[in-house]
């Protein structure tokens, strides 16, 4: 983006001709050439860094774990933000960023991992089960959030000071702040300790993201200075349209992997083989999302719950075992990789020195726009909840009015989605010299880092005592949310640590013969009958000797 | 180094201000720059196409692995340069590359975990008794190699009208020419039908593109005009020094990593933080040694051999699994991803246009080329193999010469190390526009072709025919290079498929009765008295319930 405005404006100076100004053009261009390459020394300096300071967070992160307060993402913000410092100090006040925050690097190559671990690892009957209320917390509840900020920001930024900005800017404020940060999310909510909110929260976390890119891309392209019914209307069938074709790249994506891998039968050869088209395709199909200028998030999500559904079944036990903790391990080092980075570019001085001159009105903006981030969350957590229940017929489905505050409470993190759509929006220009960009570029990181820090900080408290589990013991509350592996089960067990959501024998049988939920009865007949047999899944993968469904067959006889 | 020089000349252009040559500098600037950020949708369709092209190397060289003559690497060349050529004419006979060969991306992506996997799964035991004939044929050979070639161009290119090459470039070519392509190397040789020769050919590769490197890098940054005693003696002693330098880094970051592992002791909580932490410290070794111009290929070897050594044991059962699948899986995608580039590079058709007026030349200097690197290898091979014979005591160690010939054909394939050095050389300059570079950069691209192609398929049928062996059945050669799991066994006999080189309890006493090898009798006593007690290892890691040791301790009880 940044490369393609910069072009465009060396031609235009090209065309006119501006001599004397060229030769500064000039320097300048071969600077930000040596930076881009940066084929030499600084980017091994860097790389180095950044590798020996995931280690260090790593580590710092595995001693705090005990702490009631700490967790990893605040250990790397933190961390980064120290390292800034000293960068900061080392160069005499001039620079304190290795890397400059790059959308590139963070959709690519960070959110993706992330993401698709995300849709591997998560309970699916939960999610499921609960698949209304996520999309209405996730769609409608982002949609009411939005529009609550970017109302809010055009009342109150009209009064300050904050430069130029257009109702474009405004609405893209709405969507930047709409994001909930599904990363610190994880970290702070437990899978095991709280099904029913970690699934509604998270899941609502990755419709919300989606929900958020997709309105900000809408906003980028289409025109609102002429907003009537027709252009409204295209704008919601987009929206379903992206939302549709994104899920459906994705299901067909996870099930061409298990489609592939069951008929090849990789693992009478390869398990490398196996995990390698596993990881590819996986990544294939978030890529190819964005080749489609879909979204990615959305299709690598349930790509990653198709993928555990039947590709995980098809594969060798080493494979299993292999490819739930690469994921995990990716998606762990990509997420304390982001804070690290975040908290290393906040530092960034040149942003800040356009707003020292005007420190009241930086503080306001990220004050105001604090403020209207919790209230647009308690605009739609509450109501909706109040919706959701109304649907319930059994009273411990319903989600109390303790569990809606932590709802509302652990969405109000933002994180790297909101900083890579800040950057996005506001340094399209090629620089962040514009007074307003400058102020929204540093109050969205001010945010970012409250909100990351301290709402991050309160977080495990407030659950604790919202929602006390009287029958857990000191050390449970510490459990990396990713896998918690039995570790010295018999090796047999260990291979069912992510398929708990899936029933044992007697308890498919319980569920046969009490079908609670309709819809799930249906798609289980179909999946027995049509979807498994053809893909290959739980139990389903053809009778080889020396595969890898012999053993998981012999112990069930 | 392209940016640097070019950045070099644009500063030079600013100074003597050539305003009408200026305004052309602006749009090669300007299309550089495009070319260098990507941010758009290009690099999202390359990502595709290589992500997709990838799957169908995997899924092809699955198909084919039945086949006597194809393996993975040449599958994938194939296709890379089939690729290339769909490209070339879709859009019009303009371009045929996709993305420019990047050292860059080679050697700080690509490379280190390849030579990582190899230090993780080589098997200990062979390197170590084979040490001073690896080091004999890796080092001195290498040297003699490098001195034959480039005695050789010095002689032949005089004759033909290669265009403007000087001393440097002359020896620069033995260093590029002289670098064995251990990845290809890997794919025709078998760990476990011929464990002499694998280690010999493999060991050799490894400390022999350790020494292109170092040697190539000697020759870049010494002048050459002055070479008198006192600069060789230099270049002797720096030469050592790297070599040393590396590799106790490697050793020292391994042990690192096992140490702080064991105290910390991961295994209680994640499998993902011992996960991550191996992968993180197995990749800071090998930048460290590149920040501090060490060989990051020697130091990433070797901390491979110290982390399966040692840390490999201090971790979680899931965690072994794990890694030794992940870094193979790794190392795998890297080892078919060079392939395909080299493939898809090799039809950028802007180098042929230069050497499309003079055929007969280019044709010239890469058979003068391709038999320099027959002799070169010839003259140490055979002469290295009989005295390393003449130190050998028992018939059965002894290189046969039979073997000696698979050594000398299995390490004529030049490959990715090759090209890297190639473009180093030869485009330093910033253009291959000077015609001797254009053809020094043609023939390499034929030579890894030619030899990678024709070598490759050759070797297998070669070996099948020198080294007959009876009792295999027909799906063994097939068996893929890395690991070959026992994938029907118990569980518990497929974490032990790593630790062949590790004897069982009764072939420990009876190596530890009968010291065979003196230096690994005392080496072996001052692991078991000091290296493990303190760094972990097989057996050596504090007891502690519920650890991953309780298992195995259990099971020699």
């Amino acid at each position: 983006m940044v490369a393609r405005s910069f072009y465009a404006y060396v031609r235009k100076k090209c065309r006119v001709r501006l001599v004397p100004k060229m030769v500064q053009l000039y320097s300048f261009v071969a600077m930000k050439l040596q930076n881009l390459t940066t084929s030499d020394h600084a980017s091994v300096v860097s790389i180095n860094l950044f590798v020996a300071l995931l280690c260090a967070c790593i580590v710092i992160g595995h001693l705090l774990e005990e702490n009631r307060w700490m967790n990893e993402s605040i250990t790397a913000l933190i961390i980064g933000v120290c390292t800034g410092v000293v960068i900061l100090l080392l160069s005499g006040g001039k620079s304190s960023h290795l890397l400059v925050f790059s959308e590139d690097l963070f959709f690519i190559y960070l959110l993706p991992p992330i993401i698709f671990n995300a849709g591997f690892q998560v309970k699916k009957k939960q999610f499921f089960r609960n698949f209304i209320t996520i999309i209405l917390f996730g769609a409608v509840g982002t949609l009411i959030s939005w529009a609550i900020i970017s109302f809010g920001v055009i009342q109150f930024f009209k009064r300050l000071d904050v430069g130029s900005l257009d109702i474009g800017d405004y609405l893209a404020i709405g969507a930047i702040f709409a994001a909930t940060d599904s990363v610190c999310t994880l970290q702070v909510l437990n899978q095991d300790e709280t099904p029913l909110l970690y699934s509604l929260v998270f899941g609502e976390g990755v419709v919300n993201d989606a929900t958020s890119v997709v309105l900000f891309n809408a906003i980028q392209s289409f025109d609102l200075t002429r907003l009537n019914t027709s252009t409204a209307l295209h704008f919601i069938g987009s929206f379903f349209y992206l939302f549709f074709a994104s899920t459906m790249l994705g299901v067909v994506t996870g099930l061409l992997s298990a489609y592939v891998i069951k008929k090849l039968y990789f693992g009478r050869h390869s398990t490398d083989r196996e995990v390698a088209l596993m990881m590819l395709m996986a990544y294939l199909s978030y890529i190819l999302a964005e080749l489609f200028y879909l979204s990615g998030i959305l299709t690598v999500f349930f790509c990653g719950i198709v993928m555990s559904h039947y590709t995980w079944h098809n594969v060798t036990e080493s494979s299993r075992v292999t490819t739930k903790h690469a994921f995990a391990t990716l998606s762990f080092v990509a997420e304390i990789f982001i804070f690290l980075y975040v908290g290393m570019d906040a530092l960034d001085i040149e942003k800040w020195q356009f707003v020292s001159d005007s420190p009241g009105t930086s503080v306001a903006v990220s004050s105001i726009l604090m403020a209207l981030v919790m209230v647009g969350r308690a605009a739609f957590v509450f109501p909706l909840s109040f919706l959701s229940n109304l649907a319930k017929k059994s009273p411990t489905e319903r989600v109390g009015i303790k569990q809606q505050v932590v709802i509302w409470w652990s969405g109000l993190m933002r994180g790297a989605v909101s900083m890579a759509l800040a950057y996005n929006q506001f340094t399209r220009s090629g620089h962040t010299q514009l007074r307003g960009n400058a102020i929204m570029i540093t109050s969205t990181i001010t945010v970012v880092l409250f909100s990351t820090v301290v709402f991050g900080l309160m977080t495990k408290p407030l659950i604790r005592l919202l929602l006390p589990q009287p029958s857990r013991t000191l050390s449970d509350p510490s459990t990396p949310k990713s896998l918690s592996v039995p570790f010295l089960g018999s090796a047999q067990d260990s291979f069912d640590f992510g398929a708990s959501d899936v029933p044992r024998p007697n308890s498919i049988r319980a569920l046969l013969t009490t079908p609670t939920h309709t819809v799930h009865y249906y798609w289980r007949k179909f999946d027995n009958a049509f979807m498994r047999p053809m893909f290959g899944g739980r139990g389903f993968v053809p009778f080889v000797p020396g595969s890898p469904t012999e053993r998981s067959a012999r112990q069930w006889e």
